[in-house]
Formats: structure tokens, sequence, C-alpha cells
């Protein structure tokens, strides 16, 4: 037995539009037992994604939602405290789905032990993790970049989106980023090595994406929705290509928008334009994981595919992180640093 | 020379909404003579199209739009009647675009001869044509038919939605088609062997539709869009594909529909479903087209391949039979015999 609290963020209310710390509260519950086989996993990193926003409503989506009461579920990277399992022994670094808590038991199945000489643990869960496969795959099997063409991307400063824009760019791709504020516009034109970078707060956007795409967009990799789409879509040009990962704008939406309905409109351009719109889920593709991980392994050892992260400290400020991250206040990929 | 006068259909306005016949007008012109290595074409048939309606309008589209005072075009069958062209002899048949009109000039670029021994000539306006190669690319390319999925096709009596879900059963799809009235249900669940019907002018299509596809909707090809688009969307599986070759029930649209904006739900349920939704015009898989018509050809001949052809006669009622095709009066391909 482990000795001590289990600290836990526990979904306490379904948030009507944008999440308020009312929605979440801090318990604690004994640190449980492990059973046969099982194993105990200390959460020294947990990931926070805005995935996570459409988990929190009852609606219908690819994931079920979280429960009420129950605490909230997130990718982690834990240590194994405890093991009744041979394959497991303490002191082991796992990528597991701890989820918003100090303490998670595992039957060991889903978890992949980390080895920190080969790259930071905390890259599970970012650039060689469940954002930079979304990145390598929509952008590969449904982006099919071709040298020469341009891509834009939304959120580009996040996890995905420097991570599509980087392999975009490996593909010979003209890249195009758009983030809010000027510190991460100038983060993708120069850390990046973005070709240019358009900040999604200025009022004049359209214009200003439209004068740094000269050649029209060819590629799309759509994480964002909302006013970032409205400026990217007139600019697409004949046979673009959108894959489809998110719309965090309006994530938090609690009706649609007033009209006129322009959804038969968005239908004429992709006909007239020949556009392809695909949506896709980073699990659709989770047999393409290995070549991934070498592809990126080796990008990111060559130079080539950088990032960055935003370390929260205490689990008590996840919610806090979480609600900033629908907003974009976060810079770089984003962590909450439960225990050393 | 030839002796008479060439009767012409000419556009005298842009149609706001649905197009009357005080936007046409029959004139007539001296038939024209031909220069060095043209040939005089004698229409014998009018191919009347929904793309048409599209060229009626000044909006940017995929293809210019009609000019104003000038004959219509169009897809016809002709026959050479005078020649300075050594490849075409007067009493040839070609393929052409002559346009609505009773004699055209070619310098023979884009003619193809037909051999009525091999199929009806009007075929070359239908299902071995243009409607064919839509059907035949865009389901292949875009759709994917697998066996054992379920296809939905509106204006499934029509060239297009007839070779759709007729090419679908030869993958071995289970095809629903959905069309206007009693006449043409039955003639899809009849004649043409359709697993199964809905009739797209009952106030009750939606559930109509459900109940006939009790598995969902692997693919719907979108040739219509409107009414029939909101009772196929709730059905559409994950990984479904809607190939967009037209949107008939939107050409006549004056003004964006009243709201809410659906046109970020729609992306919400491309993404949680994975939907690909991709426009196509039949001219970007023109290198299929020997591909097609082996195929298609093979499928007539073995009676899998089935089609029908509505007649009007003379070119004095194109106007009105283009009219009545915007609302679906037609029952099968609409032609217009201009001449013996």
């Amino acid at each position: 037995m482990v000795e001590g609290k289990n600290r836990q963020i526990v979904l306490v209310s379904r948030p009507q539009g944008e999440p308020t710390p009312g929605n979440f509260k801090l318990t604690e519950a004994p640190i449980p037992a492990i059973g046969t086989r099982q194993v105990l996993l200390k959460t020294k990193y947990l990931s926070l994604d805005p995935y996570m926003r459409g988990r929190m409503s009852e609606a219908k989506s690819y994931v079920p939602p979280f429960v009420i009461g129950e605490p909230l579920g997130g990718g982690t990277v834990s240590e194994v405290v405890a093991s009744h399992n041979p394959k497991f022994a303490v002191g082991d670094i796992v990528l597991a789905f701890g989820g918003w808590q100090d303490y998670a038991v595992s039957d060991g199945n889903g978890l992949r032990k980390l080895d920190p000489n080969i790259a930071p643990v905390t890259a599970a869960l970012g650039v060689l993790g469940m954002p930079g496969l979304t990145a390598y795959t929509g952008l590969l099997n449904i982006g099919q970049p071709k040298p020469g063409e341009t891509l834009a991307v939304a959120a580009a400063a996040g996890p995905v989106g420097s991570a599509v824009g980087q392999i975009a760019k490996i593909k010979g791709c003209r890249v195009v980023g758009i983030a809010g504020g000027q510190k991460k516009v100038d983060y993708l034109t120069g850390e990046l090595g973005f070709d240019a970078a358009a900040d999604h707060r200025s009022p004049r956007l359209k214009e200003e994406l439209r004068a740094v795409c000269p050649n029209g967009i060819d590629i799309y990799f759509e994480n964002v929705g909302g006013a970032v789409w409205d400026a990217v879509f007139p600019l697409l040009n004949n046979f673009a290509r959108v894959p489809v990962c998110g719309l965090v704008a309006n994530y938090n939406a609690t009706s649609l928008p007033e009209g006129p309905d322009r959804s038969m409109a968005l239908m004429r351009s992709i006909l007239t334009k020949r556009l392809r719109v695909q949506g896709f889920i980073v699990y659709d593709f989770a047999q393409q994981t290995e070549d991934f991980l070498r592809d990126a392994g080796a990008w990111i050892r060559e130079g080539k595919l950088k990032y960055r992260e935003d370390i929260v400290e205490g689990l008590e400020n996840a919610p806090q992180a979480f609600i900033g991250l629908l907003k974009g206040a976060n810079f770089g990929k984003l962590l909450v640093k439960v225990s050393d």
C-alpha cells in the first residue's frame, strides 16, 4: 500500500458554453489498492487537450462523455509505484490514461513504457504522442501535400498546428500559420521557419491572410473553425484538401449561430472548387503509429521538427489551465506537472 | 451552302430564381458558311442538363456563364451536312457541342464520331456520355463502394442517379434511390432493381428514408441538395463518403436560406463522423473515359445498366423542357429532338 491521499479533479456539472471553475472540484480519495496483474500509477504529467471539452458535454461524439462525479480522464506520463504485473516494474515511466488525479490503477493494457534517454518523457503527450500523430496522419493521408503548394494551419503555435506546419515544410510546401497574438506569430516565422503567419485576433484577418497567401491555399488543416475558417474559405484553391480534426472555436457554442444558413453555400463551394473536406480522428490511423514514431523521431533529431511545452504546476490548477486552453491562453503543448 | 434558316434559342436575360419562358427567345439567323477545315453540323438531338442553370447566371463557377443575346450552349448529337475537314464526311453522326440551334460550325476539335450500330446515338448524351461518366467516376473514385454497404442517391430516375445506383448494385451495394413521385419510385425498385426507394415529395421523407436505410448510409451521391440532403445527413454512417456533383434543388435560389447558420454544424458532423465530402466535375476524370466506355458498354450489353430517355420534340420547346427539368418534370435523360 502506498501511503497518502489521491487528489482528484471531478466534473461536478456539465459546462453550458465556456467552462467555469465551478464545473470542477478538487476532492480527495484513498489511494486505491491493486489487484492481480494490476499496477498503481503515480501521475507525473497530465495532458490537457481541446477534445476534452467535447467529453464534458452529453452530446454524442466520437468518445463517450465524462461522467458527473467522477475524475476527468486524460493522457498522462506516470510512474509505476506498485506492481502486480510482471511486465511493469516499480520505477517504470509509462504513457498512460491516468486522468486528472494523483494516482490511477491499470491492468497494463494500453500502457507504453517510455525511455527518458531517447526523448524527454513529456514528448509522449505532444510531438511524439497523440497531437503529433494527429498532425502526421491527417496531413499525409488527407492533406496529401505536394511541393510548391500552400498549406495554412490554425492554432499553429499549438502542438498539432506546429507539427502540421513543420511536416508540410519538410514535404516542400509554402506554410502559413495562423495564431493568436504577436508573440506566437513571431515564433512561427522565427523559431519554426514558417513562410508567413497571421494573427487571428486582428480585425483585418481576412485581408491579412489574403496578403500572405498570394497563390491561394491548397491545404487547410482545420482544427479551429469559426472566424478563421471564414477567412480561409474564400482563399481555398480548386482541388484544395481540408482535413478536419477539430473545431475549437465552436466547442463552447451553446446554440447554432444566427442566419443566414450558409451550409448549402458551403456545399456549393465544395462542388465548384472540387474541395475534399474530410474529418478524421487520430485513432482512425492508429496503424500508422510506427511510421510516425520513426519519421518524427528522425525529424526531431535533425532539428526539423521542434516543439514547445507550456507546463502548469499543480493538479489543482488544471481546471483554470483547461479553461485558458480553449481561449488560446497557452503557448505550446499544455501540460500539468502533477508530481516530481 | 445549305439552304434555309438557322433557328436558335437565345438567352435574352438572366433568370432571377426559377427560369421563365421570358428569359429565352427563339430567333432565326442565316445558316453559317464554313471555312477551311470546318464542318457544318445539323443538330439531331440537344441534351438538356441541370448544369446549364449555373451558366445562365453570372456567378463564378467551373464553367463560364452563357452570353446574353447568344444561343445557349449544350451537347448535341449532330449530323455533318457539309465538310471542309478530311476527318469528317457528309452523313457522319457526331457527338458535338452544337448548342440550342439547328446548325453549328465546328473545326472538328472535340467531335466524336458515333456508330449507330454499336449503340443508339442518343446514348452518347446520356448513359454513355457526360451523365454516365459523372456517375462512374464520382462513384468509383470518391464513393469507393464496397460490397454490403448502403448507397443512397437522389434524382435517382435521372441519367446520373440511375447509373450511380446500378453501378453500385454491380459493386455489391444495397441501393436506395430517392425520386419524385410514385411512378419514378416504382421504376427504381422495378425496372432498375434498386433495393428500396423513397419519394422526396413525401412530407415524411425523413422517416421514410430512415425506414429503408436500417443500417444507415455509407455513400450518398449528392446531386440535389436541399430537403433531400437534410433527410440523408442524419443517416450518414461513420466514414461515409459524399461525392458532390450537383445541387439542383439550390440552383434557382436567389439568396441564402434563413438561419440558424448550420455550416459549423455540418463541419462538426464531418469531424465526428469522419465524413469525406468531396466535390467533382466530370471533366476532372476525363482520363478515365476509356475505362468508362469499356465497362459501361459491357454492362449495357449484359442488361445490368439500363437507361431511359425523355425526348421532347422541337427546338422551340427546349426552354419549357429545361424549366421542367429543374423541377423534376422529366422522367429519364431529357433530350430535345431538333431534326430527324
